[in-house]
């Protein structure tokens, strides 16, 4: 199977997302060298955040990562094609009666309740031997996971406890962007309390955030999500992580202003007299999400148009459509059919998700799938 | 070919989307009553509003809709497939080199700019007979469209107008769905200049919001998206489509709370206590946009309960969950593998677009494709 799509996929493309798979693998190798020792999963749901999982874990296999965490039992289906010997771990666990379709892909569910757990237990029995399956345990982020009392309750009957067999303990820190927010140091002792009890036990509480949380947010595996494709792991620090995506979209049509005039839906922003204007092929339906385009003043936002020429967005995003103004650009350097640069030198995907009042993490996800995935450096690992 | 997903995959998936088909042919017939004459035709680009445009576009046309519009030319090539006999508008045009691709299958490109009219002729020169074209004008909105100019000199020549033979014109309001803004009136006059001096081709200048601008809007052809798919085309008043989709989550855990603490990332919430919590296998990469749980305090957000009950969204929303307080329901009403609809009776599209800041159109098109499609009423056309 090609990942590549067809040169004549391309020429359709209104915009083309690209990845660079050699910035995926370098930066978990640099997420690795941080964890000193822990094991460094990959955290691959939601499509490994809209990129493409089989692309993004390929290369990581190749490189070195030997675990991986979907969020639902289709995608670890999906992702067992595309890695056969992989530890794939699904974060929300079994829909009642499902278990047997994770042990037929080889997949390990992560219980989070007492409803999943006794799904399992009665499967394992049927079974007559213990499959794998992970524990979480909710230490503060009050979302999923077994109370500390539930664990105490299945501690005390160690006949249970071994028929569930954990290969790993987690837990998900609900702050960890904010290093100094006092639940983190409450999450890490109670975790560490939990994985005190269950000796011999993996244990994971640390995403991309907590892996800048130093030595005591560590344990035995970490899980990386966002700080792999790019996104800042430390708001408010400079980035430690190198970029990995470029959104490119393509010029339908360049317009001369000889007056000034409103552009776009609302008619929100007037174009002050002279200047060019160029409208691309891409929208808010592909993840150049609305709000992107609702606060020009305080959140300009720029396309690099070939390399070199700041283009700003003008007016708001349509659903298929944006426009920029390229009076900057030498009226002999840019037509239609050519290309800017919608995420790329002056447009990091955390300064487009802070112009859109959220978070990297929303928009990468948000890249819709009318996007061709280029894929580049696939062999760097 | 099935359009339904499996029952295997309906088990697996977290979230289901439900598209009442019956809905969409109802808006379609009551937008084509108020355009009292005016062929209606529908918008299926992104994917009908991320609703399935196969689907929707099969039972539309059923229902008696011959004309169609999509954005790119791979969902023009997509639809065809679908709808081997229908017209079909490709609103972005041919990129350059691609008309080809457009004739081989029959989609009848917009062309916007010169550039692209240029190509066109270039590429019928060489047919050596017309090839069915649409033309786009500019009447105010300054996204594409020739401009007065434009069109005036290519008028001027009528071998090459003739060599065009367009079969539409059209153009494109900037702010219908704000019907006293004066932009409304200038738009629709200068777009009756141009239609006047296009005799004998059907002219078209209103989506959904337009159609409800009154009989100097309407021309030959109105092309309504949004209210097909239930969104109100009349903000402020009194939405008079009808609804089409619900979307339902799994409960993935039920939590008891018994004291007073945070939930979700940030710690934004906090429990008042005593009462219960569920978690729903979705969040903002499914297209529950992240920027619905911001404003719990002027935008509060209710899921519905088995038709009944209203469980209010707490915390912020996750890349694949969400939390609900159900303490509402009563206890042995409620299980996980329960579903509830996070679009249906207590939140329209509009509502949760609202809450989020942003409008219909971008929430129907951000659905994720994580969420299977499930079709009701397909054969109600």
């Amino acid at each position: 199977m090609s990942l590549a799509p067809s040169p004549a996929a391309l020429a359709r493309a209104g915009a083309v997302l690209t990845v660079d798979l050699g910035a995926v693998v370098a930066n978990w190798r640099a997420l690795q060298a941080r964890a000193e020792g822990a094991e460094t999963a990959a955290v691959v749901k939601a499509d490994a955040y809209g990129l493409g999982a089989a692309a993004v874990a390929q290369a990581l296999s190749r490189a070195g990562c030997r675990s991986f965490f979907v969020a639902h039992l289709e995608e670890g289906i999906a992702l067992r094609r595309a890695l056969p010997e992989a530890r794939i771990f699904v974060l929300h666990g079994p829909n009642p009666g499902t278990e047997v379709e994770f042990a037929a892909a080889r997949l390990i569910p992560v219980l989070n309740g007492m409803e999943q757990v006794e799904g399992w237990l009665a499967f394992v029995a049927g079974r007559g031997r213990p499959v794998p399956a992970a524990l979480q345990v909710d230490t503060g982020m009050t979302r999923l996971g077994l109370s500390r009392a539930e664990f105490d309750a299945l501690r005390a009957d160690p006949a249970r406890m071994r028929a569930l067999d954990p290969q790993l303990l987690m837990s998900h820190f609900a702050c960890a962007d904010s290093p100094d927010h006092p639940l983190n140091r409450q999450q890490a002792e109670r975790f560490a309390a939990f994985a005190a009890d269950l000796p011999g036990v993996t244990a994971s509480l640390s995403a991309s955030s907590g892996i800048f949380l130093g030595a005591a947010a560590r344990f035995g595996l970490v899980r990386p999500g966002i700080a792999l494709y790019g996104g800042n792991p430390t708001p408010g620090a400079e980035n430690p992580m190198a970029p990995v995506v470029t959104l490119s979209a393509k010029i339908i049509q360049i317009q001369e202003m000889d007056r000034p005039q409103t552009v776009g839906y609302g008619a929100t922003w007037a174009a002050p007299g002279r200047g060019r204007l160029a409208t691309v092929a891409l929208g808010y339906a592909d993840g150049f999400l609305r709000a992107i385009g609702n606060h020009p003043d305080t959140h300009p936002v720029f396309a690099t148009v070939k390399g070199t020429w700041k283009a700003r967005l003008v007016g708001r995003i349509s659903m298929d459509l944006a426009t920029f103004d390229i009076s900057a650009v030498p009226e002999d350097r840019i037509r239609p059919g050519d290309t800017v640069d919608v995420i790329g030198k002056y447009a990091s995907i955390d300064a487009l998700a802070d112009a859109g009042q959220t978070i990297s993490y929303e928009l990468l996800t948000r890249l819709g799938p009318r996007l061709p995935r280029l894929y580049r450096n696939g062999d760097a690992s």
